[in-house]
């Protein structure tokens, strides 16, 4: 476990120390979570290394329905506010930028050929086609300690004819409670997923998914997260999700 | 609930009785499970309605490894044996044929529009470049109650840099228990999926999923999963999961 984990902190320890990257990961806006283990959204942190902007794919497009524009523009409308004099502040939530790759110039793992290196792009994120697969945006809001996720699911998503596979589900939920647990303590890993499947998506329809912290314990955080229709009237899972912290020291002495 | 689970029979109703597809439903070689809720492979079941011959995913391609051949040989070759008299019969275990959507000709959710219908895809199955995604197979053994899946995780699943995204490998444990669920109880629906994840999973790599029955109680089917590096030295995962039989008497009476 520790050796694994290690091998995936070569990416870090290419790019820069670690002391440096857990001060990013602390910092939302330039960190993601994947796969419950979060790690420094490299092309935020490390502009001058690309040549030219990445897509953000958390912004909206031609693809997107109106019910993921109408749920992202009441976050968004909420990521800033305009005080009594007039003046525009920071909101209570705030919008999170997405790519479609993490660390482009990091090692990886050691059974990652070259070939495969070069071609390597996050799961969420690997489809060319506009709403053909996983549209999403992440809001958080510090204040709260809460997470909301606007996903509008794409037909190359399909398990039950017309509806969303549970894995693509499951992927949804891992990456909004691993981002909010990284926002809530810094790396961590998934540890747990305990999902419960309570009625199916329709394919092509949009959801909202709400993760919230239930407690941290040491070098565990909890939390806990809902996936509802639109309106939130219906009640599609709920999840409970554990997260360890990565304890770097820890690693570094191979125990 | 209900009346979501009748919409996904939907697709079912149009293609013939619910007392055939049930009856197809328990030829493993003719069913698969996605999203943990089962459906007769359509394309199997029905091939009059197809002018061509749909690729049969679960066959080796250009772009498996040593590892993935491997393990495809170790349990291919016991699919078919040589009794002493030097006739063939069948072995202990089958591949199942695995393909990149479900029901062609399905209505699908009520949300779900035409042109997404044309091209809706089986999560799994929805990516055309050989190696980039997914590429798996699944055998049953029905004698010993288990199912076996040799997995080789492409680079467009990436979570960590370098290793495999916890959605994907979910969704990898989401169809493997699932359509072992089938096989032995019929149309299911997957309830919980808990996954303890223990060690990450490099890009690239080829690993092994192992499916067994714990118990089945009513309408309740408990499969345990764990997923291993491709020799078996090292544990990546372990699940539970629980899968609720169809109950179609149920959703017709609209309870």
């Amino acid at each position: 476990m520790a050796r694994s984990l290690g091998r995936i902190c070569k990416g870090f320890q290419c790019l820069g120390s670690l002391s440096s990257i857990q001060t990013q990961l602390r910092q939302p806006s330039t960190s993601v979570s994947v796969r419950g283990t979060t790690f420094v959204r490299t092309m935020v942190a490390l502009p001058s290394l690309f040549s030219s902007k990445p897509r953000d794919f958390s912004l909206p497009n031609s693809s997107w329905g109106s019910e993921m524009m109408r749920l992202y523009e009441h976050y968004n409308s909420q990521c800033e506010v305009e005080t009594e004099g007039g003046e525009k502040q920071e909101g209570p939530w705030r919008r999170l930028p997405s790519y479609n790759r993490l660390l482009k110039y990091a090692t990886g793992g050691v059974y990652l050929s070259k070939i495969i290196q070069s071609k390597a792009r996050l799961f969420t994120r690997n489809i060319r086609d506009p709403g053909a697969a996983f549209e999403y945006v992440l809001f958080v809001n510090s204040e709260e300690q809460k997470c909301a996720c606007v996903f509008q699911a794409g037909h190359l998503l399909e398990g039950p004819p017309g509806h969303v596979h549970g894995g693509a589900i499951a992927t949804m939920i891992d990456t909004v409670t691993g981002t909010h647990a990284t926002i809530l303590s810094g790396p961590v890993m998934t540890a747990n997923l305990n999902i419960n499947y309570r009625s199916p998506i329709p394919l092509g329809s949009t959801v909202l998914l709400e993760s919230f912290l239930d407690k941290k314990e040491g070098r565990k955080t909890f939390i806990s997260c809902k996936v509802t229709s639109s309106n939130g009237s219906k009640l599609h899972t709920e999840t409970t999700a554990l997260f360890l912290s990565i304890n770097f020291s820890h690693l570094l002495l191979g125990e």
